[in-house]
């Protein structure tokens, strides 16, 4: 794989892609507005008054009440100063990174985004692996690891994090005077995710950073906003590595994710899940008759990895031939940072697109797998 | 100064004050819209169904072209792939900082932005000054500079580089091999700055990084684009670093842009010229009564640097003294990061707010000040 072949440059070339293929790379939701949503939409003209006329922290605050609220984060540390909101959680995590001691140990669950771990070696940190198999053992990484990263639930597995195997991280972490870590953009989407993780990471007395994300839930075109929030007391530089990034996020943003949380709270979430879940039947359907079967049958993120036999042609080689025929995945080499040839079999769809996308992105994917197979 | 107070932890504590005092501290577009922009902005909503009808790249090439034109950047590299658009100016140096060879000497112009200095410093650069005074002189660095950062306008001083000034420098880094480096985030304020700058570069060979800003010229609440573009060949991995920092602008912020741009082009320009300036003597007029005067009388950029004579108190006690009073502005030793003594003196203070907002906040600093010297 070139230099240049990290995930998102992928999605790049799908989002760029003039003749218009089926991108179903990256897992932002790449769908109509609902009625509802659309209703919030219209009234973007007022949020712009509204900025104008109240106070920046006023518009925040209610923001980030009414989004963690929403996945069930009634511990966060709202109205503390300790929330901040930045265009991205990309550019949370980025915030982070540079915050933590230049040169230190850090491990990051293995596979995860890869993005993620790229952004912590650009930014001068060593990272060790922290495996599933690991995390579910609850075998936490001892010193010198100085801070442990957890996508929750991950990406690209959806493996969920349990509340007991979180606590016993922080209470481990606690005692070791590391950081815990938790990258939670794709928590919005799973209910099982939405268990009060401030509550039990201060309950452990540990040190932490969460990062939300309001990116992966709504079709709302890069209108977004990453929370960085940290916990009392943590001793890095967070918010002066924040001020070198942005003054601060749009107030219309915070606006519109604010009624766009509300809505979430009134049904909007069973409608998303409702399309994700008819989504990833239908890839299912398509591909279980060219002897393909998704990885990860349980997850319930937006997107599916597809486990191809270990006899007939890898992810890379797929992920090209559907190029070729217009249509863009992502080969899964690159969530596996740390040793990538353990993700040679396995190929990521996004599920958050319209149904008819999905099923013929699906069947084109399973068609190409058999011929692919036969040459 | 404590290691936290940069401008930005300035600014964004004006922004924060909760008793909603006079914020003249940065250099955003604070303002009601106009009635054209108004119309601009109820489209909004009509913008989100073009950005799901539309393919991205269609859009981002309108928004190019009507911004660039608009600000008279003809020749900029429009539809070559080599303009990136990030959610910010910020993040686009950010993204050049990480691709230049880290450990190179680059020349940044002194004084300006602070945090431009402080994001190269922060990706493993090596910094030195180059003086307003050399720059007109026209003695430029040699190697070992690898990179030459020419702020045009520069902030906080409004000092434009003349186009043949321009040419001097290109031709000096294309005999050198450095790379030139402009920063034009306030260009679009200041017609005698849009003489077409990529003409200039490409013209003397040289190789260059150009970011362009629509941050600092509407009220859109943050909904803004920074651009990134660079000459044909330089070797620098920006791509790559950009893919770490995001996936894509907003399509919905680049349609405001077009709509923006094109609205500057028909009296949009001339309206916001006519306030600033019309600020410009407000805060003249108030100051000048007590002893005080503008540092750069023929800027024309959205902000104004206040001299304070050597005999009173220095900038960073006049800071603190009004922000007890409600009014917070910007010390200006921070501009000088490679020597803050120099700039203890100065006092910036931002034009693009309401007419009566800059015109109490300068009443009320001719009145602290004159407060201060007597006591």
């Amino acid at each position: 794989m070139s230099e240049l072949a990290n995930l998102t440059t992928m999605e790049v070339s799908a989002l760029t892609d003039v003749d218009r293929g089926l991108n179903l790379t990256d897992g932002h939701a790449r769908l109509f507005l609902s009625p509802e949503q659309a209703t919030i939409v219209d009234g973007i003209p007022d949020m712009f008054a509204e900025a104008s006329r109240r106070p920046f922290p006023e518009i925040e605050l209610e923001a980030h009440t009414a989004f963690l609220h929403a996945i069930g984060q009634h511990s966060a540390p709202i109205g503390t100063g300790r929330i901040l909101s930045c265009y991205s959680s990309t550019l949370a995590t980025d915030i982070l990174a540079r915050a933590l001691p230049s040169g230190a140990t850090i491990a990051v669950l293995h596979p995860t985004f890869d993005n993620i771990a790229d952004l912590f070696v650009t930014r001068g940190l060593k990272l060790v692996p922290l495996s599933e198999e690991a995390l579910l053992a609850q075998e936490w990484p001892a010193p010198p690891v100085r801070a442990i990263v957890v996508t929750h639930p991950n990406n690209p597995t959806g493996l969920i994090t349990p509340e007991g195997h979180l606590r016993s991280l922080a209470e481990h972490a606690a005692r070791h005077g590391q950081i815990v870590i938790i990258d939670a953009s794709f928590r919005g989407q799973v209910r099982d995710a939405q268990y009060d993780t401030y509550a039990v990471l201060d309950a452990a007395g540990a040190d932490w950073v969460v990062i939300e994300d309001t990116g992966k839930l709504w079709p709302v075109h890069e209108l977004k906003i990453g929370l960085l929030a940290y916990s009392e007391g943590l001793d890095l530089p967070i918010e002066r590595a924040f001020s070198e990034s942005l003054l601060a996020a749009s107030p219309v943003v915070l606006q519109l994710v604010r009624a766009l949380a509300e809505d979430w709270g009134k049904g909007g979430y069973e409608r998303a899940r409702d399309l994700v879940e008819g989504n990833r039947a239908a890839v299912r359907a398509a591909i279980e008759p060219a002897g393909l079967r998704l990885a990860d049958p349980h997850s319930q993120i937006s997107v599916a990895r597809i486990e191809l036999p270990p006899d007939g042609p890898d992810s890379s080689l797929l992920y090209k031939d559907l190029v070729g025929r217009g249509v863009h995945v992502l080969p899964c080499a690159p969530f596996h940072w740390a040793d990538p040839a353990t993700g040679l079999r396995l190929i990521r769809v996004s599920l958050a697109r319209p149904h008819e996308t999905v099923e013929t992105g699906a069947r084109t994917l399973a068609k190409a797998y058999l011929e692919l197979s036969a040459s």
